[in-house]
């Protein structure tokens, strides 16, 4: 890998003590990718000078730059100044520099506000260092150059932060010969280790682009990252893609910001279809997910929580004979539930779960975890595949009502690529609609 | 403070990029105080085996243990194991661990799964490390000592982490002296601003227990945290908490881990009362804060989700001249949607929601984020409520539906509180059910 390494320092007890999550740094990996920067270490540190100041001296000595944020504001326990002073001026002291002190006054003027005398801290910098103007804060920024490494100093309030890497960082980092570009295929199916045996010798640690796998709720992710100069990259990147396409086929469901919902969604607005829902076990979760994507509407009629036996009787006209024999956990309710919810409401594809999410309910039959999960189709076939899934009763739940979305999306694809979910699913039945 | 410092140490190139952010690293720096540790420094390392044990060795030299969290999958990008080796046994080679190979076997014959040539990398161990089990996946843990330093590797997953943390690393670490306890008090109905006013002194940060508060999507959460012995920190703890509630009262709906749909719940199983839900622009998504909740079929009938209008009419006989008259997104359409959830279902209370979204879809009268929030009580009356919610798409309508919840809260309260909740809403209009 080349291009510019920079690693990224963030400065607060907050971010230790996991009071706040730090949105500052996955920012600004994110950025620096697209300037052509590669993100190297990340640090966290407490309000602590000395620590600061070690970290500092480490990520200086293995990186062409550091960007540090938080510790500019204007109490005691914010120390990166100091700690920069340390690390770039020894022995000498903190100066007042006019210009920050002319931005405090016009800032606190602008208000109408009185500036607090602690306020004058932000106006200091080790004689090295340079100030970076703040529009939207009183905390002026900090750039220092020591041993060939940038050092950039921001402050820790995301609005006021990314401005000033955009306007001041960004320009003087950007290379044009080594941006590093990103792509996610998100897949449902396979296991991960079974991926990673299709894509085999694409994993490769050292093959560019790079390819990795990350597993979140039953969806797989595979990650492309490629690194070059813009039009290099970008033609790396989608070949790499359309490889792994080529090895893993149908499974991948969406890329990016594409999710499992908004891609049934696009196959049944191709297609003019519409999609009704009847979920007991995941007792909402599937229309939560459908209905999170705007526009669906035109897609999706509708649905039934049918959490009680007698609404899955009265709502979706489940015979209460099903019921007795087989359970409410069952492929014949699972089927009857879906028949109802597309009986119900004219649509072309319904979906129905009914499952044990946990903790209690479960027997050595149908153990926690059991989800049965059916797809009717209008003058088709209703499907109902039986899973076990891992985890607790959040895990098994959210494993569902993807799976059943999963469901959708290969029954309006070809019959090829079925055959792949039914190798999750632990037992299948099939019935005339 | 002083107690064990752990350092803790996130393994990804998916980190580094900034494509997902990293929960486990806050979760673990929350836990480690909650046992008496200190969270110490914090790094996140790419998928680099070099780069993780270099890392690795300057933690263990500066901290009590260190925990190292990711790198434990079955491919070859997945080099946590290596790393450790590196350190703790440089020179020697992994060896396969029976019990973990044990683990792998019956993890996939559960499952009726072939297992991968490439899972069996996941029972390989440094030979001077332990394997710790993990009943939630398929990667073991890893735990070893060196150099005074403990030392835990674990799976990056956090339903797989947090487990096998509060299993196999907390009663290692554990320091009876110097725990810090946190409990949060979750509140709806006020702005933070207003409670801020009621907290008053208790906020001055100097104060021991410290007090703050956090806001997220309509919820206010006062967080309060004691420092010192296990018996000392509990009881001043205990002491604050008592005192904020005499403060601010009935809203406060939960602690820690209660939710909303749980309090409400244990309110409605307190008198043996049941819910039913319609939901047009939630979606589902009250239906999946309820089913969410353990032992919920004792109070949830079940819902409906009348996405489109023909849902509404056929489904919760909402007259079709209304929606003519008033539109699908009136006071009139949610009285009726939750009036036909209570017939049709038989519950003793009934929500509805109908709104707009977004990000299409609004007007002058009606902008993206108006909802209205109906609440029906079987020989009582039925209540709607007009909100106007902020942010985009997912924000209105996880607002809408805690705020639902809320409704049915108060209802479940005294009149005096339900005043609060009506200080958040635009207007209000009263029928007879």
């Amino acid at each position: 890998m080349n291009g510019t390494r920079v690693a990224i320092l963030s400065v607060g007890d907050e971010l230790i003590l996991g009071q706040i999550e730090d949105s500052n740094a996955p920012f600004l990996a994110r950025e620096l990718q697209r300037i052509g920067c590669m993100p190297g270490e990340r640090r966290t540190i407490a309000d602590d000078r000395a620590a600061l100041a070690q970290a500092l001296r480490e990520l200086i000595a293995g990186n062409d730059a550091v960007i540090v944020t938080g510790g500019l504001g204007p109490t005691l326990d914010d120390i990166t100044r100091e700690a920069l002073l340390d690390v770039i001026d020894s022995g000498k002291e903190l100066q007042q520099d006019p210009a920050g002190i002319a931005h405090l006054h016009s800032w606190f003027a602008a208000r109408g506000r009185e500036m607090a005398l602690s306020n004058l801290r932000q106006a200091l910098r080790p004689p090295s260092a340079r100030l970076l103007a703040n529009p939207n804060g009183t905390a002026p920024g900090l750039a220092a150059t020591f041993a060939a490494c940038h050092v950039f100093c921001l402050p820790g309030p995301p609005a006021e932060m990314r401005p000033m890497f955009t306007a001041a960082v960004a320009p003087m980092l950007f290379d044009a010969q080594s941006v590093v570009l990103t792509a996610a295929l998100h897949t449902i199916g396979l296991g991960e280790s079974n991926i990673a045996s299709q894509l085999n010798e694409l994993m490769d640690r050292a093959r560019e682009p790079l390819v990795g796998t990350t597993a979140s709720d039953g969806v797989i992710t595979i990650r492309v990252r490629a690194t070059g100069t813009a039009t290099a990259a970008r033609t790396a990147l989608e070949d790499s893609i359309r490889i792994i396409r080529e090895r893993v086929g149908d499974i991948v469901f969406g890329r990016d910001e594409e999710t499992l919902a908004s891609s049934v969604g696009a196959l049944m607005l191709a297609r003019s279809l519409t999609l009704a829902t009847a979920e007991s076990c995941t007792g909402g979760l599937i229309g939560a997910l459908v209905t999170d994507v705007a526009g669906s509407s035109a897609w999706y009629r509708g649905g039934f929580i049918p959490y009680e036996n007698a609404r899955k009787e009265v709502d979706l006209a489940v015979n209460a004979n099903t019921i007795i024999a087989h359970g409410a956990v069952s492929h014949e309710t699972a089927i009857e539930l879906a028949r109802g919810a597309l009986a119900r409401t004219g649509a072309d594809y319904a979906l129905s779960t009914t499952g044990i999410a946990g903790p209690s309910g479960g027997s050595e039959s149908k153990p926690v975890g059991t989800v049965f999960i059916a797809l009717a189709r209008r003058e088709g076939d209703v499907l109902s595949r039986r899973f076990l899934f891992p985890g607790n009763r959040a895990a098994v739940r959210s494993r569902a009502a993807r799976m059943a979305l999963a469901c959708a999306r290969v029954a309006l694809l070809d019959d090829a690529s079925r055959v792949l979910l039914w190798s999750e699913a632990e037992a299948i039945r099939v019935e005339r609609c």
